[in-house]
């Protein structure tokens, strides 16, 4: 059957970020149908944006507990659930909706501890569901293309990566930061990684996915820049994949001028085009 | 009321191009929400077209006059009708629709003669409706930047417009075309304007969305350059905007190893920043 | 033989600017040493420069014909000039080298009327010695290489060629121009074209060098920008080349913002890389 | 005064990369004359040399003793003399330069160990003479530019540098390894640094240059990648400079379809433009 999925959206209430986004990128194909959502803790928040998504306001509801059992109630219920809340809640809530018998989508970090991550692996094995880690980039068309060519054989056997991610919208004073940048700041709610946890498991998350090799061993440097910082805000790694290769992701968060410059380079040992003769 | 507004969509069946941007396009920000259509002149097609999406079987047709009809016996009929079929039938369909009292989003070109576009514009006044006719690019946030710093006048007077606008994608031999292409190419789908029609008015459009000036006099030369081409697939367009202003149009479809190569510049008489010491 | 070419710098006195571009360029390779010259009218400025460049203080002089006269006098005079005085020189001073018997290397324009040039292609013809018009870009790597593939029909048949060069160091006030942009402005020293004189010539060529095709028509639009000019400070020119081959140039000294922004599009009847499957 | 300074090239024959791009380099300005030489070992190959730069034979040598002792007996004998022979023989020319009362410029890397560089410093010191190292990107215009910058406090207090030199001509087995290829990566030749000596050290010396502060401690990792390689052939370094700052080196010459991709960034605490509203 070619209808779209029907799913609901935890988090993604007036003034957030990431829950507008995961909501756009699932209708773009139109293979997704957003018709429920626990959007804030707020009601009226909640319902103010059900009511600018066109969500039937029967189906909007302020917690996520409330929300799956009134849908398991329904024939026509959700399917799944995107998590799109901060850092710290995501394991307790991609639990409740395995549970539920629901697949889920949820926005990374998936843990903020390697026992919760082992825990959840196994909850994910058991439920038989989809669980899908929105690392956003490894969607991206010229992702794609960069790992396939890898894995066709195009550049021959990877010998070198690199990852840059420079951002600097934290390169001023902590004092004068923004909603977005608070919670990103406090360790309570991000977790053990400032920079690292934020943007560095993109680049991480990018160096196995294109390359196909897994990092082995890694020697990081992690910096707090800004006067007052708890977390990191700027963060060097060097590591060595399978086979010895050499790998550098360098990512800050203070990087002055830079608005979201992430890039990679893959180096393999086939000769290049450049170096052709004509 | 802040609800997402109803629409249908004419056009978008399956192998079609623009159809399904205009529905990604209307979906993206949550404000308008697809419920009806008549997407192919084939049942089948537009049947299969509107379950992929979601529609309700009993809002697919096959022609647009029974869409209208249908829809203006609910109580929650279409607000709105969203054009993307071939060029030669806009004309038609636009006022019918503004003949059915619909709010009307059209994709360019408009008309495909002048006649027909003054009676356009008579029509769309006297409905007092909006008609919003698609120049994609306009919708850009740096071609709204880029407006604005006209507007606000920190470029200072405009003093000379350049667009460009390379295309690769019809270099090659008429008798490989694929199917976009063919209309395309075919005067009495596309109109009497080849590339300077498809593409050239994308560019003409942004000279003066961007510059705010209106052309005056323009010299054009249209090239064939594929053998066997009917209509022109190479453009190039000195113009002068009001107040003697010179701008230069170069739009092309053989351009080859282009893709889609859109660029603008407009210079005012402000000194730049580069030449400020500091 | 192998040794260096011999030869005399007329003009490249201290404030100019293309004099010490032909001494760099001539030495770099090694294969001319400057020997002698006339570097300015003024007597103690020419000896200055001569002095910087280590030149024999004996064979640095304020006029050109004294300079040849004392150079065919010596066993090892020179073999060779380089002329780089303002553009209503050139003439004047090539036909006298020629009947010197010297080689000439000659800064463009080669002349300001096309019956200097008729006349100057005779004395050429029967002196038979080299006389080198310095375009520079012809001699650019890039330039070069752009040219070889054209002729080795890497990119096939040409189709379409665009030259942009904007530059925005004449964009302000004529009031306030400096020495260099001085001469270039007035019609007295520059000749008829302005913009088109100055850097138009060398899109110009760089079309014909690199196609390998020459112009038949044209349709120029040239522009005074900046109140108060006495020649063109922008020009735009649509072309067909041989073979009915569209050509566009587009040359500004008013583009606010660019340096020398000189760029080369050629393109030709083979598929790209780019296309190709992989 | 201001007539150019008398030289001498030891090194620069024919086949070798350097000494012709110093001599070039020495020209450009006319503040330099070459008039002596010892280039190769070879007297015939380096008479060949001599002749074709205009120097006069008798003052053309094999070995750089003889050079030094004849120039001292002429009353227009060098003043200076420029060492571009393998990085082997750099300590020893040197000393003998300065012994000779000359003042030296000496191609990268400076010694082979830190017992001759701690020695070298003290003979210049004791000989009052001009010693300069070319570390030739230290004379780029964009890099006095942003080392001016960072001087003048623009960019505000330096918090994050990044230095990446990625080059991929030794990307290949080292069995087919061209004549420049093969002394930097044999360890008698090139001392014990391969990619690190070769190119980190400009990587390096770009650093301290434009920051103005210097390295305190280091974690370097170095990769031999091409099999065969007995020198590093890729390095990665993370640094803190003076005030704790992060920075980051990463240098390759496997980097596979790189020519010689050097790129710098310097960051800073004062807000870029970039943010600033308009």
């Amino acid at each position: 059957m070619n209808t779209p999925v029907r799913y609901a959206l935890v988090g993604g209430g007036p003034g957030s970020f990431i829950g507008g986004v995961h909501r756009m990128a699932a209708g773009l194909e139109g293979r997704f149908t957003l018709v429920a959502g626990a959007f804030s803790r707020d009601r009226s928040l909640s319902a103010e944006r059900g009511s600018s998504w066109g969500v039937d306001p029967n189906r909007v509801h302020t917690d996520h507990t409330e929300l799956f059992a009134a849908e398991a109630a329904r024939p026509d219920g959700i399917e799944a659930v995107a998590i799109a809340t901060p850092n710290d809640s995501h394991f307790a809530l991609v639990s409740d909706a395995l549970a539920a018998g629901l697949h889920v989508i949820c926005d990374k970090p998936m843990t903020a501890t390697l026992e919760q991550a082992v825990a959840l692996a196994s909850l994910v094995r058991a439920s038989r569901k989809v669980f899908a880690l929105t690392y956003t980039y490894a969607g991206y068309a010229m992702i794609r293309d960069a790992r396939a060519r890898v894995q066709t054989g195009e550049i021959g056997r990877v010998r070198k990566v690199v990852v840059e991610y420079p951002q600097g919208w934290l390169s001023q004073s902590s004092d004068a930061e923004t909603r977005q940048a608070s919670w990103r700041t406090d360790p309570a709610r991000a977790g053990i990684g400032g920079c690292l946890g934020d943007i560095g498991v993109h680049a991480f998350q990018l160096v196995e996915y294109v390359s196909g090799l897994r990092a082995e061993t890694l020697c990081a440097d992690l910096a707090r820049v800004v006067s007052g910082r708890r977390l990191d805000d700027d963060c060097n790694v060097l590591m060595r994949l399978v086979g010895n290769v050499p790998c550098v992701i360098t990512a800050s968060q203070i990087a002055t001028g830079e608005r979201n410059g992430l890039s990679l380079r893959v180096y393999g040992d086939h000769a290049s085009d450049a170096s052709h003769s004509h």
